[in-house]
C-alpha cells in the first residue's frame, strides 16, 4: 500500500470549509516530535502543481498559513504567472492543525481534541521534507510562504541550507517575536473566555469564543490607514461592522482546538531551537539561500523592524518591504493586484538569479 | 445645601481601588445628555490642587484616563514641578463611568448596571464646565490629558475656544479613529465572550471576561520594541507572563459595566458631533488654544499618523511626538522619567508662551 493517496480515495472526514478533494495525503506514520512526544498515524495533506523534472531541481515549496489550506495559495499559481506549473513542480503542504493535515479535529481518538500533542514549525518542516524526498525532489528552487508559511520556509532554509536555493518569506518572520506572541495571547484569551470551550472537551463549538477570537483578531490584521480610508470596500464590505461580522462568522467554521494547536505552533516558532541551541544569529547565519525578506511596512505583528533585524543576520538577504495600507494582509496570496504584482516580481527576480 | 461636598462627608460606596476619600463631589443634578437621555442625580468626582487666583485665570484642567482616577494624574503634580499647585489651580475631574463619578456601578437604582445611559465626551466636558464655573474659573491656562484625557481636552478646546488658552493632548487624538474603534471592539469581545457577563445583569463579576479583556488589551498598550527588549522590567515585571498576569488581575478590580460605559464613550469620541455637524476640520479649526499635539511614535491605537492629520487642522498646533518604545503608555502621567521630562518641558513651554 502506498503512503501517498488521493484524497478522493479515502473517506476521512473533511472540515466544512474544504470544498474539493483535489489534494493528496502523505501517510507519515508515527511522527517523533521535537517535544519528545509522538504524533500517531500522522498524515500530511498536500497538493502539487506541475511536474518534477528529471534532475529533481525545479521544485517550489509553498506552505500554508494560519486558517489557510492549499486552496488559499492557489491564487498565486497559474499558467504564465511567476509560479507557473509549466516550469515548476509546486508543492503546497498543509500545516499540521489546519483540519486537513493531522489536527486535533481529525487525529486518532487517543490524540483527538485537547489530547493533540504540541507540534513545532520544525516538526512540520521535517515531515514536509520526508514528503519531498518521497516525491523525488533533490533541490528546492524556491521556498516561499505568507505569514505562518513564512515561519515554515525560514525553518526550511535553516535546517536544509544545501537544499533551499532561494527564499521568499512574505509578511512573516523567522521567529515569533514577543509582540506577536502577546497579540496571540490576546486572541486566545478571547476564545478561552467562553466556558463552552471546556478545556477543549466541547461537544458543541464554543461559538461566543470563536466569534470573539475573530473580532479581536481583525484589528491586528490591517493598518490604521486601511480602516480610516474604508479599504475594506476593496474586499466588498460596505461597512466596518460588516467586515467584523465576517471575521466573526469566518472563525465559526474552524475547530477551536485546531485554531489553538496552530496558534501554539506559531507562538513557539524559533528556527534555532532544533539545531542551533536557541541562537537565532547562528541559525539565520546558516541560511545559504538567496533571500528576499518581504514584510509589509504596516504589518502590526510581523513587524518591519523585526524583519530588518533578521535580514541583517542572513548572508544573501535583501529587505524588500511591501509598502501597503493592507497591513498583514498585504501579502495574502493573490488577493490584491498591486501587492501581488510586487510579490510576483520578487519571485521572478529570485528565480532568474543564479 | 452646597452642591459641592467633601467625599469624606458622604457615605457613598467607593470601589476597592480607591484608597482615600481625598476628593470632592459636585452634585450636578439631572444631566441632559447629548443622546437626549437624562442621567439622574449625576455627580462628578474631582480633586483640586492649589488656589484659584483673584482673576480666576490660573486654572489647569487635567481630566482622567481609562481605568484611571485623579490619583493617577497626581504623579505629574507637585511643588516645583511644571504642574505646580503653588502657581496654578489644578482641577482633575474624574471621567463618568470610572466608578467615582457617576457610573453603572454607582448610579441611582433605575440607571444602575446595564441601564446606565450612554455618555459622550461632550457630556463629560459640559458637566466639567459647570463645575469650573461654579469654582469661579474664568480662563483655562492649560487643558492637558493623556489618552481618554486627551479626548476630553480636545472637546474643551473645541467647545470653549475662548476659555482654553493652551492645549496639550498626550497619546490621544481628537476623535476615535477607526483602528482605535476596532481595537476596542476586540477587547470588548473578549469580555463579552464570558456568558457570566449576562448582558450586564451579573451578580458576580465575570472574571474570565475581565481577565481576557486585560490580556487582550496588553498587546496594544506597548510597542514591539518594549516587548522585545524586556522593558516591562522597568515596571518591575520579571517576565512577559508576569506582566500579562498583572494586566489580567488589574482588570478584576474594575466593574465590567463601568469598563464598557467608558469604552462606549471612547469609541464615540468626536469633538465635532455636538456643535459642528460632524465636520472634524471645522471643529478643530475652531480651536484657538496654543497647542502642542503629543502622540507617541509607537502608540498602536492613538497613531502618530492620525495625530498628524489632526494637528494640521488646528491653527496654532505644533506636533511634538514622544519618541519612545513605551507605546501608548509613554504618556502615562509621571511613570517614566525621560518621557515625563519631555512632557513637563512641553507644559513649561506652553505656560511660558503668551
Amino acid at each position: 500500500m502506498s503512503d501517498i493517496r488521493a484524497a478522493v480515495d479515502t473517506d476521512w472526514p473533511l472540515p466544512a470549509y474544504v470544498r474539493h478533494r483535489d489534494f493528496q495525503w502523505f501517510d507519515a506514520g508515527d511522527l517523533s516530535l521535537q517535544s519528545g512526544a509522538v504524533l500517531r498515524d500522522a498524515r500530511l495533506a498536500f497538493k502539487t502543481y506541475g511536474q518534477l523534472n528529471a534532475a529533481g531541481d525545479n521544485c517550489i515549496v509553498f506552505p500554508t498559513y494560519y486558517t489557510g489550506t492549499h486552496a488559499g495559495n492557489e491564487r498565486l499559481i497559474g499558467a504564465g504567472r511567476a509560479l507557473d506549473p509549466a516550469r515548476y513542480f509546486i508543492v503546497v503542504p498543509n500545516l499540521f492543525g489546519n483540519g486537513l493535515s493531522s489536527s486535533p479535529s481529525n487525529a486518532v481518538p487517543a490524540q483527538r481534541g485537547a489530547a493533540f500533542p504540541h507540534l513545532t514549525i520544525h516538526d512540520n518542516v521535517m515531515c514536509q521534507h520526508r514528503l519531498l524526498s518521497r516525491l523525488g525532489v533533490r533541490r528546492i528552487a524556491l521556498a516561499l510562504g505568507w505569514s505562518m508559511g513564512a515561519l515554515q520556509v525560514y525553518q526550511w532554509a535553516v535546517t536544509f541550507p544545501d537544499l533551499v536555493e532561494r527564499l521568499l518569506p512574505m509578511c512573516g518572520s523567522a521567529r515569533c517575536w514577543p509582540l506577536n506572541h502577546v497579540f496571540l495571547e490576546g486572541v486566545k484569551a478571547a476564545l478561552l473566555a467562553d466556558p463552552d470551550f471546556s478545556a477543549g472537551e466541547y461537544r458543541q463549538p464554543p461559538e461566543r469564543g470563536l466569534r470573539a477570537f475573530g473580532r479581536a483578531y481583525a484589528g491586528w490584521a490591517f493598518s490604521a490607514t486601511f480602516f480610516r480610508e474604508h479599504l475594506y470596500q476593496v474586499f466588498g464590505f460596505a461597512s466596518l461592522e460588516s467586515l467584523l461580522d465576517y471575521w466573526e462568522r469566518d472563525h465559526l467554521h474552524w475547530d477551536a482546538n485546531d485554531l489553538l494547536a496552530m496558534l501554539w505552533t506559531w507562538q513557539h516558532a524559533d528556527p534555532s531551537s532544533a539545531e542551533h541551541g536557541g541562537d537565532l544569529a547562528r541559525a539565520l547565519g546558516a541560511i545559504r539561500a538567496r533571500t528576499v525578506v518581504m514584510p509589509c511596512d504596516t504589518d502590526q505583528y510581523f513587524t518591519l523592524a523585526e524583519n530588518r533585524i533578521e535580514a541583517a543576520l542572513i548572508a544573501a538577504a535583501e529587505l524588500r518591504p511591501l509598502i501597503s495600507p493592507f497591513g498583514h494582509c498585504a501579502g495574502a496570496p493573490g488577493r490584491l493586484p498591486t501587492e501581488t504584482e510586487f510579490v510576483e516580481r520578487a519571485v521572478r527576480d529570485l528565480l532568474a538569479s543564479g
